[in-house]
């Protein structure tokens, strides 16, 4: 049996995992990490690619924005489109020089797991976590299988940053939260393709065939989504379709889609889903393991890191000052940022998706919504404030 | 058969009808007023209070609006309360100065019948319209019943400002338009009570037992509504039981809902109405004959007084430059402003309404905008901009 002794154990090397590793490093408490699949195949899984400015200035304070800083692209507007009508919401302007950055989950995973590993952090790559104990007491343990053997962590907290699917969840009493699902009528058929954005900044757009989102991963590489029933296949989309359809929705007078080979495509259903307790005793959730927001905002990972700065404030108060006050607080204070991201994700989500019927009441209160993002200031702050991250001070 | 001769013919003595005929007189322009039903009725019918910004502007350009500066109450800001917790929505520092002014729409129908009458201006009242005919050519008929008699209003323009019930949408082809109806699982329990206001400002509030308003008509007479379900009956609410369930919704800390006899109680479904054209030929409709929106947002009268505004800049256009074009533009316009108040209506219902359970995903999300209102300047902007209503440059 591997006994490892630390101060906080981790489940999970994804983006939350990582952070808290290397931010309490930085503030002299130590962690050690376990995670389920190999580094080879968490620095290549597809995932979310929108920084938002609260976490870019985290992971520049950590040191680990080098190659973020370079390669990243900096988004200072978005463009909203509806029935081939285009506006621009100038980030700048109205947030006061806030921005956002396009750069890869996975490219945010390998810059955070070389940090680590280089500073002397360990990582158990490919150690299951079977059950979590004790978590109750002030010394919470938790048991994994690794290269054929059984490990403890024997820690003073347990940090489950392990997934939707994680071990974290599972363990936290049932009778100590509430758990809301939202699910909806429709999914997204993503791609990746070689070819170099049609669009420099991003186009939410509406259209009676549905919603369509142009994004990207690099010069080189564009992201695009299609709205689909939830039924619907692979099958029934060949490239050809996919970029005849990309065109339709996201089409507008004056403006052409370029396209190029797909090397990726899938299809991911939409839901909400929470708890509304992120605590039990030692053993604390944080990201998707308490939290998936739609992918409308781009919320994802921008929630682990915020989820993970409130742990750290926790952590460190708790060994300065021997209080758990901040940390019993985790919970209310995390959730705020939830829900608001919960609500915006949710409104852009219903914005820019095709429910019911084009012309129908609900469809024009989408249009009047649209209209009112053009002719009112205030409107589209919301919009930008909400999309490049508000403030943490703003909950305060 | 009477058979009167004028520019501008105009079934209705309500608030769009009136306006209409008395700013078409300062522009030189003939009408006539058809009503169904007697003055002393139109005058004690009692309906919203809310004025904006833009209808006061109006009444004191047309020299209607001594009285209502007078005795109209000035709100510059709104109070929102959820579960007991309120913030003030502050309209001066949100709209650069713009403001609402409390004053019963009886008291404007008054204001309006007596300044049309004493300048020479006719009303035919208790006269039923029958039929509109000719809207297709350049001299519409409006058809009525008077004191036993058949008359006839020979025209230029017909002008339905007759009300959800109206002749005016009744004639208006089928095919040339698109309806839309939005109804609510709810009603509004609304009461007139002889008690000083407990709040100088109105209260919107979002409780567990449902919604309730506290609103006011003078310093004398406080307005108050509560949320009940569609099926529900007055003889389920005594006085005494009302007087409770408004001091349970609306209460927060520190302050305390006054009571008093209460003079008028009266049940009213929530529903929002449109059709998607307001002309036909010579055939305009303006206000309630052409749309209702909840009341949530006090937007009823305005909206009828922002129509007459188009309407009076089409027919002084039409009779100076002998040009229809920006009367055939009057739909487009118009809409455009009703879609808005349709969509702040039903914002505001459905934030502050009962609609899923307490502490279910949907109720979460209702609370997170509210949470949100309290912490965003421009999120409070978009709901003190569109509740004293939006500038007419806006949608320009």
């Amino acid at each position: 049996m591997k006994n490892i002794k630390t101060q906080v154990g981790i489940i999970g090397a994804g983006p939350a995992g990582l952070t808290l590793a290397i931010w309490l490093k930085k503030n002299g408490i130590e962690a050690v990490i376990i995670e389920r699949q190999s580094r080879a195949y968490i620095e290549s899984r597809v995932r979310a690619g929108l920084l938002e400015q609260n976490t870019v200035d985290i992971f520049k304070d950590l040191g680990v924005a080098d190659r973020l800083v370079d390669e990243g692209l900096e988004h200072h507007g978005v463009y909203l489109s509806f029935n081939g009508k285009r506006v621009r919401v100038p980030f700048d302007e109205l947030t006061g020089g806030r921005k956002i950055t396009i750069y890869g989950q996975q490219e945010v995973v390998k810059d955070l797991t070389e940090a680590w590993l280089s500073s002397g952090g360990k990582i158990y790559f490919e150690a299951q976590a079977e059950k979590i104990e004790d978590f109750e007491t002030n010394n919470p343990k938790i048991y994994f299988q690794h290269e054929g053997e059984q490990g403890v962590i024997d820690c003073d907290f347990a940090m489950a940053c392990d997934g939707f699917h994680g071990l974290g969840r599972k363990t936290l009493p049932k009778e100590s939260y509430t758990e809301f699902t939202h699910t909806y009528p429709f999914s997204w058929l993503g791609i990746l393709a070689h070819v170099a954005p049609s669009s420099e900044e991003l186009i939410y757009a509406y259209h009676e065939n549905g919603f369509a989102l142009s994004s990207l991963r690099s010069e080189e590489v564009s992201r695009l989504y299609l709205q689909v029933d939830n039924d619907d296949t692979l099958e029934n989309w060949s490239d050809e379709r996919i970029w005849e359809e990309l065109a339709i929705r996201l089409g507008t007078e004056g403006w052409e889609l370029k396209s190029g080979p797909i090397f990726e495509k899938s299809i991911t259903p939409m839901r909400g889903y929470m708890i509304d307790n992120l605590q039990y005793g030692r053993l604390f959730l944080a990201g998707d393991s308490a939290h998936i927001v739609p992918p409308t905002g781009g919320k994802g990972l921008n929630l682990a890191v915020a989820d993970v700065k409130h742990l750290v404030d926790g952590l460190v108060d708790f060994y300065k000052n021997n209080s758990m006050e901040a940390l019993d607080g985790y919970t209310k204070t995390a959730l705020k940022r939830i829900w608001r991201a919960q609500d915006f994700s949710n409104f852009m989500t219903a914005l820019f998706h095709k429910q019911e019927e084009h012309g129908s009441f609900q469809y024009s209160m989408q249009q009047a919504k649209f209209d009112y993002i053009a002719i009112s200031k205030a409107y589209a702050t919301t919009i930008a404030e909400n999309y490049v991250g508000l403030p943490f001070e703003a909950f305060e």
